[in-house]
């Protein structure tokens, strides 16, 4: 139901005033970036009491495709990891070869090796209907945060099916947001969180390219929040049910997954380097990547489409943009980040989960509000 | 039945006279370290032509517990890519936080999912059993190697009972080697290969720890087989069936699995200077980490019981064996791991899997034979 | 002068009540953490046209002595590289052995040679007036930002004579900050940088450690700049010259070294950790580490004096806080990174180099004014 | 006088008919890819008792220049440290960037920041002679190793005049191997070594690209060494003086620089693979990476030399070779480097320094006599 309506009235942190620098691009998504389909599968069920097994069930699965489902050339790719308390597979490869060669799909912790290898199958099934021979072996990218204040995380809810769904949703255009896909039971500096994205077009003057990302925000404590600069999170922490990704010893259990899309033609190790400014672009958001919170970062590249796949000779013709050029997919990076946690927080409602456990949507009125205290907002 | 062979009269490389250096532990095993424990679950059905999700089925699943099932305390780790090309799932934490905290387990490829999840299900069960609380999240350690060769591998056969059985089978003592657990359907430098495992024992003088290493062995081609020095490959390379892990673009599919277990008192940073030597094991077996191979190490030490778990106040007392005093544990490092990948070899039989193919054992005496003709056989 | 006006009347940025979170240690500066020691030789002399080896001269040194000058004994550290256009040289040593094992110095980008051999000299000085042997090798650790606008870079100015000095005047105590040392001809988000430095004491039910941070500011550019989350590089960027680390293509040659000390008793692993919170706080003054910037990080602890050093046998006793008590300093060395570059700022007054180059001093009085618009003034 | 035997009748590893795999260029040293040109300026002088500042003297520079001196373009680059007991200034630029953009230079440990400004100095001489701008900043790679068995290493005997002779001296063509350049005063597993060098041509069907590799081998302990696999140190290890890399405590004080150079199309991330293969041609040597020895490598590839310079607009174009095609290039980088050590053991002989110090050259008739008794002498 909050899905429904969600679906229906979206809310985004620019509807609301909130100051950002750059220029998003159509959709102001990950989309944004021609070619990238995200797909989400979202599971909300029942209500009361966790029962191991049985639910309450609030979590799902995203899945990004670089290309899209038809097209499986790899993209270049690298991966960091600011705080290592989480979980990305397939990032080996990436690391090694500097490609990635599969959708890069979200989930929850608990649910990472189903939803890994059900790839796999899908992969099989996208092979066997393009008439192509599959690769002998794939090594899918799987992340996660943890849903477990909310969802019967140990009730593995997620199956093959849910899998499947995602990927086989994925299209372009508007991203949903808030508490659905793999975010449906996500917590973000204390407030209900999830799916967020945003995107940055460059100036022609700048090789007009654009950058996207999206975001599974599931981090830092209510009291951190920052946005634009201000102390939000102070201001209006005092108030309301906190969701709590804190665990019996005051830890942090939350997260954060960030994947950064760009059609730039980067190689990978300028790739790795988009990487590094997710970090600032969350740190802009008050996170301090608390000792509980895994902060792990993948960025990729559309371009050079022929570099990686099957097809070609041993040697590619690559375009490459030079690193004295990189300044401005560094800024976007960074101004796209820190927009795409708040459209996570912005885009949710409240949502009761186990154990009558409820996160507190963040109250947009009251946002605007203390922005207006600082005089941060928008004209 | 190959498999019964095998537990009846196992073969290791010193019963055929190949000379190591050092002196290995009483099982020469990764068992000999203390607290570890190994079990393995074989997977071995159907014979013939290849059908998808029926068979043939050569695979398994390998499950090492640093300090046995009864204890979850965490053991100072570290990891190691030295040819990313493969998947070792939990790195992320054990490179962050410094610690493993869950057992290591090692499947094929298309399986490492399963087993993941599973893992965690099997902590839940064994917490429910102990009355102990589960830690919220787990981040479980699972790598893999490629058996396609031999084994259905886009069939999936590995389910949830095997994981557990693995892990409930696990005990110290003598380790099985060869075509067992996740070894099974393995091919090394061209000849059956799978799981191995070594030992050495330092010198009172030294401290006298142990360190202990256990072995995936799927890697190599059979040209570039060196033992103790001796061009073994390219000596008995010309006859037999090969095993071939090798794409139709001629490039590796294998991959190797190294696992460093010591009972010397390291912390994080040490371990990870112990996976460094673990290429230089497997350098010295004749391996150049080809392309399409996953050389992924991970090390681990079971001293500082008290360092990581939930028990104890937030500052720990720590033994730490000073970095000056490393280089014995190099040698040891070097000298197991070159000695596992040969008992790897050796303790396996010849394999015939999906379509037929098969995978010749080492022959034992012509190895014999070729250490002769360089004057290298032990005295 | 303006040194002398400086050590006259020190501002920092408490002065003018910016807001910043934490409580800082007695001196609100990286010597608050007990033996910390830190030097400056500052060299300014000529004005006027550049004349390559004669001036004019606007550089220095800056030495951190993790221990003091009497006691080398290494500390535990670690170093990250979040955008590597710069040089620390040592890391090699420092990342594999977990350790810091000689002063740690600042300068400008072209004499990080003379200062690194010198170090070495001063080691034998030293061990030579304590009648203890040596070490037989040394490998210093030196990091650098570039000062050639305001500086003869090329002149190389920095001598022998200099490094000697900053090594035995460092002291504890306040610590010099503005344009002095290795920041004497700095420029930071186009304002007078150079040498900031802050702390924070840690509550005791937190264990109440000591974090402290000292930087060499060198970074950013003016429309960057965000203080306590406000944009006051828009608001005061039009306005007097710009300090331009900015190289005739456009990027940025400015860079920004932090080095983060503690008493708490962290590994190398965990210090590490300390290093990637040193981004965040950068990220929150508005850097996107620019593709000319080296922001080149180090961390050390001086706790467990004896775990690094010649004396004791090879197992040491240490003691290390868990993982889990960790946040506390994590939100400690943002807030005093945060602080530190904002107090390299208001510390310096305007400066004229090479060729007339004018780096105006942050304007302290429109700093005020900024903050009061956005009602971002501490009480 | 050794140098000038050396120079009249330089002896290398296939004169004495060691067995080494693939097909070397026409030089057999790393002037066989295209454009690289190696420098040496040898310095020995004095004999008898050490006193610091006069000597003995046994040290000096080598120089590798990737495209000649009168090409500045930048090299695809990557480093990696085996063990990190060593330095190698420079490397954080050539880890951000993907590129290596000064020469490359190695020396001993207590001269590297004497080196390292003054390639800067050579720098800007060479900028003025071609009458094109110096870039704003350098930052120049130059490693080391330790001579202080042989050489008084605390005399800092290497001046600038020797950093720009062995940098004018540079040229393409044969290499001088053994007690020469950088390598002087080194000795490798106990044996008198230095400079090597050897490189490896592909066939055409594997593109015809050439592998070239430099060592400067310090490290190893006589027990440990292997050629062609066979014991050879334990054979001869009884034998004539020890050269000593070991401190009084027992550990290595040796290391070994590896340079690898390729005109293969390679990017940043594959080079950083040819350096793990590095430690696998050393490894095959016999060497365990001693705690002591700074084991660290750097791979460059001269193709795409538009890639990287001023010229040309935001955007370049590249040819870049499948990681599919790479593994040629895994088996030259292992089989160059293996016979590089090889080389710099061979073409050394007997030296005494400071204090009547001796190591003595590989006895090339015993090694002979060793390799017969293994049946291991090429045919």
């Amino acid at each position: 139901m909050g899905l429904h309506l969600n679906a229906q009235t979206p809310h985004r942190a620019r509807d609301l005033q909130v100051p950002f620098d750059g220029t998003p691009g159509q959709f102001n998504a990950i989309t944004d970036v021609p070619g990238v389909t995200v797909g989400h599968t979202t599971l909300i069920s029942g209500d009361g009491k966790l029962e191991r097994g049985v639910g309450p069930v609030r979590t799902g699965v995203t899945a990004i495709l670089p290309r899209g489902a038809a097209n499986p050339a790899p993209v270049f790719a690298a991966s960091f990891s600011q705080n290592g308390n989480g979980e990305m597979t397939g990032t080996a490869w990436v690391e090694e070869s500097g490609f990635a060669t599969s959708p890069i799909m979200i989930t929850n912790t608990h649910s990472v090796g189903v939803v890994r290898d059900t790839v796999i199958k899908w992969q099989l099934r996208e092979a066997d209907k393009a008439h192509r021979p599959m690769q002998p072996w794939s090594l899918p990218i799987v992340a996660e945060t943890w849903d477990g204040f909310l969802n019967d995380i140990n009730g593995f809810h997620v199956k093959e099916e849910h899998v499947f769904a995602a990927l086989d949703n994925a299209k372009s255009g508007p991203v949903q947001e808030g508490a659905v896909g793999g975010g449906t039971g996500m917590i973000c500096y204390g407030f209900k969180g999830g799916i967020g994205t945003s995107s940055r077009k460059l100036p022609d003057a700048n090789g007009g390219y654009t950058v996207g990302v999206l975001v599974q925000c599931n981090c830092g404590r209510r009291q951190q929040l920052l946005i634009a600069g201000v102390p939000v999170g102070k201001e209006i922490g005092g108030q309301g049910p906190y969701g709590m990704n804190i665990a019996p010893n005051g830890q942090e259990l939350g997260s954060i997954i960030i994947i950064v899309a760009t059609d730039a033609p980067l190689v990978s190790q300028q790739l790795k380097r988009l990487t590094h400014r997710a970090t600032m672009g969350l740190a802009r958001t008050g996170s301090v990547s608390g000792n509980g919170s895994g902060d792990l970062f993948l960025a990729f590249s559309t371009a050079n489409e022929a570099a990686g796949g099957p097809e070609g000779g041993p040697v590619r013709e690559l375009k490459m943009l030079t690193n004295d050029a990189m300044d401005p997919l560094f800024e976007a990076t960074v101004e796209a980040t820190e927009e795409a946690i708040v459209n996570a927080m912005v885009g949710a409602e409240t949502m009761t989960g186990i154990d009558g456990h409820t996160a507190m949507g963040l109250p947009r009125d009251q946002l605007v509000q203390v922005l207006k205290k600082y005089n941060r907002i928008a004209h």
